[in-house]
């Protein structure tokens, strides 16, 4: 479904109190988090406490997106992460570092033993060959994906600066990427958590190329991404008003229209329905799944 | 042929009376816009408009490149804009929106039912798609692109500043992208029609980026545009004594030359003429047709 | 071997005495150039000369890396460069504006009619085609590359200017590139010799970006990239202790460690070493050659 997902804050996954707290900041998802969040020693017992946290936030928060983090490919835990951990009723399953379409397929087939085949998944990009074949990677069942500018840059060889200049090529190529591939695109972590100039800041870069939400490594930083990420009241309105001359329209056997002075066809519509969708109010389409309007073209 | 496209200046094509005053600035072309800037009510009527107008224009401003912008491939009037709004001896067309290969082929063949095969391309590159694929859209016909930073973004779904950081990585990958297939690239518009300053200042960073010439939405625009992209007498003068040294040395059966304490090649002789050609000296070279000098390589 | 390679010194190859004092400056690497720092005049006397300054330099100075940069393949000079200016114990030979794969090609077919076979090359990139084609000239003999922004923006038709911008998208991706295929990344020349502040800040956005080095024009500008591009006191510490533990961690037969908190494999001890070959410390791995670490995936 195309639900909102302008947040999405992080829950160590050997941490059952902070699972268990993720939602009290109102963040549109929550990712329990069985990589990064977790020491090698607490890989194992993590699996139940995740499963049993993503099925209590499932059962008692029926509108937050909830996902699971496994450990990345190439890690000993990836497997049994997928087997052990993923409650059915997931939303998607966050896979860190695919750096090719053979990973996606590996991701695939771990999902299907795992008798979980179908479940979307959240590709991180976040290494260099990762930003390299990003293309490749965004495909089904991949329906979402997030930017990992730390490790990317850590990958790189390079350094994370303030003014996120080293990072706007890959940044800028892995939203357009998701664009094509219709995947939601997620803007990297602010690692400061004190800062909220700099997250806002980071945040209007983010949408400004294209991200339509944000990892939120900590509560506070949630209400920063709802504001930047949420339309405004006017935006609201006149994708309403586009909404309702369109199918107006289209019930009138018409594809295209002209509203306010504007030409408007499907992929208006479509552009229209993001942002009621960015609001929360209710949508039939589904990502990476929706129709594109045929083309029409007169002989 | 090379002529100089510094500035390229919209006129509705709904407006006859716009279209007869679009060379009163001194634009170097100017485009005969039948998407954008006319409304679908007016869709039908404007095409012998700017059948009409066009000729006018070719009639009495001999060295005035007039091109005419046709609705896009996925619109119900592409088909009849090429058939009916582009008269014979037409610069080229415009055709907003390619996105691949196969869309080039979709213009070849429409031109080629009107009698029209054979006329020159502008690809209008604003689209994420049309980025993406921006490598196999220029090749022939296509002989000029522009890069269409507001629909980009609207179409990526992120948000257009002044700072242009957004457009970046596209602006960058469809200037190099043009260089490589020997494509005239032309800068995105600036929608604020009165800040001079603003304009002078996207002028430059789009040359700096290796564009050619902008963008006009406004007559006033034009002799920014001129300010910014024409080369500077000294540029001129070294560009002629250049090709002097160069033409002489050929006369002599030699494909290199010290020049100036430079070792002077085909590639350097092919950006003298351009500079040349950008201030309006004639040219015999044809984009996209000039052979590359052969590479010489003793076994 | 992977030798730290933070400064590039060039040196005229027509100019036997600054090649011979070319090490004074205490630089980690230096390339004698028959090309642009030699006049068409007097290419044929720099080839013996060359040959002659570099056997100097690699028998007085064994830890200096010495290359030689060789004319461009389109120039008539190419094959004569590499049959008679490269002698054996060269670490390297570069070749500017590749622009291809099969570019690589000739050049390892003139390496190996020279007897040269095996000589690891230094790609330079510098150009809009070379650029483009990146991916494919970035392997195998190519050890290391240099980006050429001073070529890249006059081929793309450009204006070079103090912010970089213009030549953002290239120099990330030739970074990017570099690192996906294991080569060493040298970043862009700064033209200014008097301008400290100018490099130091040029410098530091080449190592954000992901370069290892910097090429230096004069003798003064390689202390301000060893500046730069050595890592700190307390990096070099943390590599130490990283690689101490991640050697104990293999030696008793685990692929992944707990380490101060955090998960470390093979590509976090490869950064380690990494980090100690550029202070000068001896390591074992081969750039190119390097064996990944075997995935490990459990069935």
């Amino acid at each position: 479904m195309t639900a909102r997902l302008r947040s999405l804050l992080t829950a160590p996954a050997s941490r059952p109190d902070l699972m268990a707290k993720a939602p009290r900041s109102g963040p549109d998802a929550v990712f329990l988090d069985l990589e990064d969040g977790v020491p090698p020693g607490a890989k194992l017992s993590a699996r139940p406490d995740a499963h049993t946290a993503a099925e209590s936030l499932l059962a008692d928060h029926p509108k937050l997106l909830v996902f699971a983090r496994v450990n990345g490919l190439s890690t000993p835990w990836f497997d049994d992460d997928v087997a052990e951990a993923l409650p059915l009723g997931l939303t998607g399953v966050v896979v860190p570092k695919l750096e090719s379409s053979t990973d996606v397929d590996t991701v695939e087939a771990a999902l299907d033993r795992a008798g979980l085949g179908g479940l979307p998944v959240m590709a991180g990009i976040e290494s260099a060959a990762g930003v390299a074949r990003v293309q490749e990677i965004l495909r089904p069942p991949v329906a979402w994906c997030y930017f990992g500018a730390e490790d990317y840059v850590a990958d790189l060889g390079g350094i994370r600066t303030p003014g996120n200049l080293e990072v706007l090529y890959a940044r800028s190529r892995v939203a357009l990427a998701a664009r094509v591939a219709e995947v939601h695109a997620i803007d990297q972590i602010v690692a400061d958590l004190r800062d909220e100039t700099r997250y806002l800041h980071d945040a209007e870069e983010g949408r400004a190329l294209g991200y339509q939400g944000k990892l939120c490594i900590h509560p506070a930083q949630v209400a920063l991404a709802h504001q930047v990420f949420t339309p405004s009241a006017e935006e609201v309105e006149r994708a309403r008003r586009l909404l309702a001359a369109y199918d107006a329209a289209a019930a009138r056997g018409e594809a295209t229209l002209d509203f306010e002075g504007q030409m408007v066809d499907e992929p208006m519509a479509r552009r229209a329905r993001a942002t009621l969708a960015a609001i929360g109010e209710p949508v039939i389409t589904t990502p990476g799944s929706s129709p594109s309007a045929p083309r029409t073209r007169p002989r």
